[in-house]
């Protein structure tokens, strides 16, 4: 929460435009009143009418911190001090030591290492474990980061690819940072497609060992974070070799640097350079010339090499093998998700908070001048996306949950894993690009001031940028959402006749069984309610809106599977070009598919909030994100007829209505995320700009005490 | 153009999706072929089709470089210069200093010249001036910036609201950056809202002298180029204070460093520091305790103060005055609109070239890599950004036209300068944000290697951020330009009665007259062509285009001033409020007039262009633009019955098509932008990327040859 001078601050500033000095009943957008809070078609609620619901603000924060609130309290405790925050305008140099030493603080306190077993100082705590290391976006995004490629990639991955001798012999250096180390899997040449890369390891019968070899400059290891500096081991991922057969891409543990830091024989690098943000973290390129290792060093989970070179893996397909290796690090998809709502979460409590201290121009008074929160469009440009950043904050925690069950044992069948990676690549791309809108949008809200580095909004957006293309491009990732989309509606016909299917689409969705891919296994559980909503009034009833975005994903999916029937029967190239031809719309219904699954999270949060002030307050929020959904895509629904032009027209109509509803609980809304001037650390949201104001009302108000103002040049020249 | 090895690579890559291996005439999107390139209802062209229209490059890029070609080819030279172009990853202070450098060799060239009177060295070219300014972008926005403080800020100034005594006196030093200044405006207090700054210059008669004085904090001058570091003098902003009365906003001549570089006595400042991009500027603050300047100090073009303190002004409303003042400003908005163009057209250079050559996935081969930009989202991505950027470059020739007529004082009415100020409102913001939104597509479509400062995208975007906001906040423009068509608009029933405003609203803009602000003075010249389009093929035509887009924006205008109508008889703050209720609609009507402009003035290009094949592709490229802005604004076609659904869903298919069929020419589309590598800098663009490829591909090819490769796993098991 901000300091309570601010807080009580900003309860002087109601939702009427009213100004301050000359307080009314008067609402925004009506003249009657409403005296029951729970009929929400009534006016405009302000906060000095005390029959207009409130947030519980101690609840709905404890709401907001979810399944793993301990957790995200201690982070947000290491993420307050200074010693481990980001400071503006160092050299990547320096930024690059900072960041070291932070990580070394981060080790010798245990805050990495929940994930790790518990023989080794872990906790087996999977979930716990992406709870605290996201909340380090707020110190340093760089932080988060460099933390993720050292105890969520590189050493997750001997973790995971590993087995029992290679957890021994080298996590415990790895936990405490004696290891550092990188994740080399992307090459210059391939990073989306991580199943053609061109690194070989090739297992050398006579000695016993693999040899590591770049084939071509296309092959380098490109864009690791450690390799710069710091790394002096790497998990190599390259194509494993033996007797003469390919079995794939597997991962290697393998020394790089010597103790004075200069790398080993055969290993050669590049500094990546200066980035567009996250100059903390060193990152750059590696390549291998014919570098032995002992055979012992293949991560063998999943695939394994004897003495003698064969090879045995107890999954027999190749592509099942890939999937399930690279679907063990799914949880840096899971971390960035969490922390790019965070950002959102934080770029928002400055601009909100700002937005309802900062004044500018004189609209209905002649004195005062308006807080620029009270103007629609400042409105429409922040409370959409704060209902948005509330649906992926409570999206996000049923997605870690889901994580921990798999990664715990708890529920980790294929089936489980493989809609946790769904779930990963329908969530993760929505909520990076959300954040990057989001802090812009704050960014450009706060004027020039939202410009300044001090105010840390362009430092978190040009830090979060690489989220929306790493650990997976999001366009490549809600494409693979899409495919299983697909597969889910093609196995719904797997036994129906040809005929099943045309007639299928011919209905557009009339069936809604098949859509049961990640946090949603819905059937028929839907009311039937027609081909258009019935009014507008109808619209806030959430089977409406879950009827609307539900049928959308549907039909979408239902059309181009239609549309792609013919592909089975086609040459190769002609299936691809006829596959291409339909991909923007794929990758559309996969986008829907995501914003579908928020709105599901966000409402189940509202059903399970007990404070009847919250809730009505929630239940805004959530219409506010469910119809905001229903407009973005206003055209789908009248093009397919789900809604009629009055009723599309008044959608956008009863928005206005909701923002300007939510108008006057948007500071509690952004002080229930619990973020400290510790955590904001930005000079607008101090007070200052309040106390500035008042100064220069003090001015004019003596002045014109004192009988020595001047006069306006129009009001003289009346006189 | 970039070198010759690249462009006759990039033939090599046809819109089919076909591997280069195996050339086949197939196409991406059909199977026919047709005769006639003037019928472009066919199937998409292919770059080895002899019949397939061309674009003439020559003669595009000299339509490209509009009415001051010469001027932006010599200014281009200039950008190419090692030493005038920025330095990633320099300290701040590095920076600053090498900018002023920089500063200095463009002052010493006579470069930043062109807009000061011949009898001082100048050329009194105000169209030129602005097109070799726009150009430095390419070297570094901060040069770009830090000269349009110096010489379109300050100077321009000193040169607009100044006198010939102030010319003779000032102009000298600071054309040739003796003198370096602040342009002293902006407050903390008071950005937009200029006519409520808060600094006071006081006459005070015995001394024959203003007191320049900053009275509480939020008066501070703020975010002021020059002023943390170089400026030695300002032109400070301030009420003008004369006999007890205050004639408003005024600006004033004032010293603010000694030699030494000193603060003179009552100027006091701080640097803004560290910024989210333009650090080659020193951005700070300025406050002034009773400082005295002489009486002549006044810049005294639009209001005088005698020595017995008499206030006098050809001007007599100070409304009037005021905008008239601020008016000879408005070329900062001007180059804005051309930079933001420039900086969109660089993005896209890189990113497309990058595009047609990186490779990734096979989707129709099982060897040969698909080239990204043959991926129909890529191509969604990014063509339609490069429709607008032909747009945007064609509207800023017109701009700047009438830019150069107004301050050439060859067509300089206050109508003139009005239509001048609503044009640089509309499009300003407009172009801006398609900068920010084109460079991080762009970014994002290079994926990791976008993100390196090496590839300028992440540079050029950070830069670039703050001219959404400064130089007028987009928002706040749009407000402008749309309280200017609701002005136009009543003015066209000022002389009907009532109802007839009622009927006209009723109607819904079937009169089409009254939409002339800016470069468009149309009056029935638009076919009627009923209320719906009559088919895909019809909005293939121009006036089709023309009157789905006219008839947006008119009918916009009208329904909000229908609703509006009320607030002349309402209280100032319950019509303010109205007014407030309808501000997100109004802003968005002004962002489809600004849409409007720009789809004319390309059009008006079109028309001119006289090659048959390069004037083909522009028409599918101005298509691609015009009815992606129907796409856009789907919804409301739909809701006001100006589309029919299935015309609707017809328009997203065609524009599928039509982006296919620019495929092949997207390379030359943005290879007429006639940047060289000088410009472009980024390695990914050098052709790098296919040589890399060229070189795995040679090893595995050896490999094959040399029976040496080893055997996928699938196919050993086989055996």
């Amino acid at each position: 929460m901000v300091d309570t001078a601010q807080r009580s601050g900003s309860k002087k500033t109601p939702a009427s435009k009213t100004p301050a000095t000359t307080p009314s009943p008067s609402t925004a957008g009506g003249s009657s009143t409403s005296l029951d809070p729970s009929v929400d078609t009534g006016p405009i609620k302000i906060a000095g009418d005390p029959t207009a619901p409130r947030v519980d603000l101690p609840s709905l924060g404890r709401q907001l911190l979810g399944t793993w609130a301990d957790i995200r309290i201690a982070a947000r405790e290491v993420s307050a001090r200074p010693d481990m925050q980001r400071i503006d305008g160092l050299s990547m140099e320096d930024h690059r030591a900072r960041v070291f030493t932070q990580l070394q603080t981060l080790a010798d306190n245990g805050h990495v290492h929940r994930a790790f077993p518990k023989e080794l100082g872990g906790a087996d705590d999977h979930g716990g474990n992406i709870a605290g290391f996201e909340e380090l976006v707020i110190a340093d995004p760089s932080l988060q980061i460099k933390g993720g490629v050292q105890w969520g990639l590189f050493g997750a991955a001997v973790l995971h690819l590993g087995t029992e001798n290679h957890h021994k012999a080298w996590l415990p250096d790895i936990m405490s940072l004696k290891t550092p180390g990188a994740f080399a899997m992307t090459e210059i040449g391939h990073g989306s497609d991580v199943a053609s890369i061109g690194t070989t390891a090739t297992y050398d019968t006579e000695t016993e060992e693999f040899v590591i070899h770049t084939p071509f400059t296309a092959a380098w290891k490109e864009f690791l974070g450690n390799a710069a500096n710091d790394g002096i081991a790497a998990v190599v991922f390259a194509q494993l070799v033996t007797r003469g057969v390919n079995h794939g891409v597997h991962a290697f543990y393998v020394p790089i640097r010597d103790a004075a830091g200069e790398f080993l024989p055969g290993i050669g690098g590049e500094d990546d350079g200066l980035k567009g943000g996250l100059n903390g973290i060193d990152n750059g390129r590696l390549h291998f010339t014919n570098v032995r290792i002992p055979r012992e060093n293949l991560l063998n989970r999943y695939g394994d090499v004897a003495v003698d070179g064969t090879y045995s893996s107890q999954i027999e397909s190749p592509g099942r093998r890939f999937f399930t290796m690279l679907g063990t690090l799914v949880q840096g998809r899971v971390s960035l998700d969490g922390a790019a709502t965070a950002a959102s979460a934080l770029g928002l409590t400055i601009a909100i908070t700002y937005g309802g201290q900062r004044r500018q121009f004189t609209a209905g008074s002649d004195t005062d001048e308006e807080v620029i929160l009270d103007y629609q469009r400042h409105q429409r440009r922040l409370l959409p996306r704060l209902a948005t950043t509330y649906a992926q904050t409570f999206a996000h925690d049923e997605f870690l949950v889901k994580f921990d069950e798999v990664f715990s044992g708890k529920a980790d069948t294929d089936d489980d894993r493989q809609d946790l990676e769904t779930l990963a690549a329908a969530l993760k791309p929505l909520s990076t690009w959300h954040a990057l809108d989001t802090l812009q949008e704050a960014r450009e809200a706060c004027g020039g001031a939202g410009f300044m580095a001090a105010n840390r909004l362009v430092g978190l957006r040009s830090d979060l940028d690489v989220y929306v293309t790493f650990e997976g491009d999001n366009n490549v990732l809600l494409q693979l959402v899409a495919k299983r989309l697909l597969t889910d509606y093609s196995k719904q016909f797997a036994k129906a006749d040809a005929g099943a299917l045309a007639r299928y689409v011919v209905k557009q969705a009339a069936d809604r069984a098949y859509h049961g891919t990640g946090l949603r296994r819905l059937t028929q559980t839907v009311a039937d309610f027609g081909s258009t909503a019935r009014s507008v009034e109808a619209l806030r009833e959430t089977n409406v809106q879950r009827e609307l975005l539900t049928d959308r994903v549907e039909t979408m999916i239902a059309e181009v599977a239609g549309e792609l029937r013919a592909a089975s029967k086609l040459p190769k190239h002609e299936a691809a070009d006829l596959f291409n031809s339909h991909q923007n719309e794929l990758i559309e219904a996969a986008r829907a598919h995501g914003e579908l699954l928020q709105w599901e999270s966000f409402t189940r949060a509202v059903e399970s909030t007990d404070h009847a002030g919250t809730k009505q307050v929630l239940t805004w929020l959530r219409d506010l994100f469910g119809l905001g959904l229903v407009e973005k895509h206003l055209a789908w629904y009248l093009i397919h007829g789900r809604l009629s032009a009055q009723r599309a027209q008044a959608i956008t109509a009863y928005i206005d209505r909701l923002i300007a509803r939510i108008r006057p609980h948007a500071q509690d809304l952004v002080d229930a995320f619990g973020y400290t001037q510790e955590h904001l650390r930005a000079p607008i949201t101090s007070g200052i700009e309040r106390e500035r104001q008042e100064e220069a009302r003090e001015y004019y108000r003596a002045q014109r005490a004192s009988g020595t103002a001047p006069v306006a040049e129009k009001s003289a020249r009346k006189k």
